[in-house]
């Protein structure tokens, strides 16, 4: 299995950040098998949306619906309503599996693989790509 | 890895669609190993869930509270509201992996694999089936 | 492909049980590859979250606002509310993968995989690890 950790600056504001270039180049040079987009960290997600029209920020406006900042999470750490951050992951979870053939992801014309982070205390992320070959 | 692509007619409603059997008569001449089930749309998920017994008539209820038609969308192509279905598959992903022994699905005696399309424009969908041999 | 059946006590309350410490054990004498943690139920998931800090009572009360017991669920067996349980699982899927190399999950500091089970009437659950060899 091949293993690669991107290392991405998220900025300080709630982000989807398109990650559909890198996950294909680092499958580029394989031939069948699984994608693994792996987000090693408790405040994000991975999606596969649409990007470039509105429905990111859609789903950012969502997520302040689905996770409003103003209740009163009992996880208490961080800058306010940080607590919504820690939920997120139940939500979009942080793995998702893509098939791959003949070096291709096999993704429909709008998809895009995304980190979601709504995490606005740590602007630098590592998304983990693996390949398992089928 | 075998992999084939579904054709499928979801019509013009929002949809539940249960999978399971092509699933099983896809892993049925296999060993062990991993299903995953991908749909290649931006508008649409899977989920596996208890089918004929109304969670599928729940869960489609559901989504009219979690992604409303009224909201005003950034996304604005298609028809009224169809914004909310280019945020689906950040709820409910594309993507979900099944174990596979000796041929047979891993599933519980109530678990079904559902398309879940709520995109009343398009009405003919693609899901791809992948067999990762273990 | 390695697999094995966890068998778990959830109790009668909704519940997040934490997994890790199993999952880990189960991939210990792997090398690497993806481990699948599959929820043969339909009424419980599996998510990736901090525990211990809060942050699984946090999704357990958001899991009552986005899945009210005092819906009209077309789902009616069960104790009062039930229908909400069979939904769970196409917001919180009962399969996620993790990647592993030398036998070490490739979670990060934070995150623990955890059982999610709202369903007050069934205390006794199963959980699926399976290891694909990469």
């Amino acid at each position: 299995m091949r293993s690669e950790v991107l290392e991405l600056t998220t900025g300080t504001a709630p982000a989807v950040l398109d990650l559909t270039a890198e996950c294909r180049r680092f499958a580029s040079t394989e031939a069948d098998g699984l994608l693994s987009v792996f987000v090693p960290h408790a405040t994000a997600g991975v999606a596969i949306l649409e990007t470039g029209a509105g429905s990111d920020d859609d789903l950012l406006m969502m997520l302040e619906h689905w996770l409003p900042r103003e209740m009163r999470w009992a996880h208490r750490h961080g800058s306010a309503g940080h607590g919504r951050d820690h939920v997120l992951p139940a939500l979009i979870p942080p793995s998702i599996t893509v098939p791959v053939l003949g070096g291709s992801l096999m993704l429909g014309t709008w998809q895009s693989i995304c980190l979601v982070d709504t995490n606005v205390d740590n602007p630098r992320r590592q998304v983990r790509l693996s390949f398992l070959p089928g």
